[in-house]
């Protein structure tokens, strides 16, 4: 009988960065190299675009049903954004944890204190930081085409989100991308480990203490 | 600037286990693979061996240098074992977290309790489970030529330590001795990139933080 093979409860493992830190790649490498993590997925009154799958890509509802979801308190969070409505559903990622699922969340810092606030036991925060300011205005600048306003708005944004950096658990300077993500690998497979997700634990113990 | 560059705080880990669960192998391999942390050095009594070193194997003092470090509070734990006192010193091992030393502590359940009391936030407790009561039994039994009586005895304080599984932060099941090194590995670096741990970060962020 191996841990791995222990029935556990999954964990909500937070990203966050302020922009041009390399979360997004840092994000679909994890994807792709972890089965058992998936992105969370969404709500949303937005209908699908051509390719989209119900369930996959989001879930699709009317006014209707969203203002029911809002009624029952089955989001983390929601906004309205151009017109429709975008949440992310309890129940559903509860189900999934309940299952031992892994979900990532690639948000911003008032994102995380939601989510913080209503499931902090299953919630693992993460931050990225630039290795420099001037790594970040390079990053940033792009292709040179953008005026400086934009460019110092940019740069704004980016200090506001990197000045809640003490609001995660974990932090690390992304200045080489395989590091990076080799780390934030690691503190994935390390928080699988803690005993309080390891739900499989009480009865694997409780057969160890029989008596003979 | 890498995490690995800045300044941390050094942690406390703490491997505990019920003997025959592959414990001192682990640990001998983490020492022999880090060069970060070392095995925290006992306060003694006793006369130094031939062979042995102040400060490394044992940190030698007298009868009354020993009641001094008792009455400065200067140990997390001490006990007397054959006519003589042994016990971890406080200073030492402060001095070396400030300085981002790790230090492993191979001990028990109480042993684990008396240090978590005193630096509950310097300190990762790690827990070995074997994979089955008869695998335990097995290793238990040696060579063979133990009475029932002795291997009972050996039984039952390897029972009284699972017991207290719950108290750990992180559990691993035993059952193949490299993943669970890699396990026990993985658990120490991402330790190390806590938030609360890198020292280092506040500075570094004070600067990203800086207005142009």
């Amino acid at each position: 009988m191996a841990s791995d093979t222990l029935h556990r409860r999954g964990l909500m493992f937070i990203l966050s960065s302020p922009s041009g830190t390399g979360k997004t790649t840092i994000a679909r490498r994890l994807l792709d190299a972890d089965a058992e993590i998936s992105l969370s997925v969404s709500a949303t009154t937005r209908p699908p675009r051509a390719g989209e799958v119900d369930g996959k890509d989001y879930h699709f509802v009317d006014d209707a049903g969203f203002d029911r979801m809002v009624a029952e308190d089955d989001f983390y969070e929601w906004a309205h954004v151009f017109g429709n409505r975008y949440g992310t559903p309890k129940s559903h990622i509860r189900a999934g944890l309940k299952e031992g699922r892994d979900f990532l969340f690639d948000i911003d810092w008032q994102g995380t204190q939601q989510l913080y606030q209503k499931d902090a036991q299953d919630v693992v925060r993460v931050f990225l930081l630039p290795p420099s300011i001037d790594e970040l205005r390079r990053r940033l600048t792009g292709r040179g085409t953008d005026s400086d306003a934009v460019i110092a708005a940019r740069m704004e944004r980016a200090r506001a989100e990197i000045s809640h950096w003490d609001g995660y658990d974990y932090v690390i300077v992304n200045d080489d991308i395989d590091a990076c993500f080799a780390k934030v690998r690691g503190i994935l497979e390390a928080e699988r480990i803690k005993r309080k997700r390891q739900t499989g634990l009480i009865p694997f113990v409780r057969d160890l203490l029989k008596p003979d």
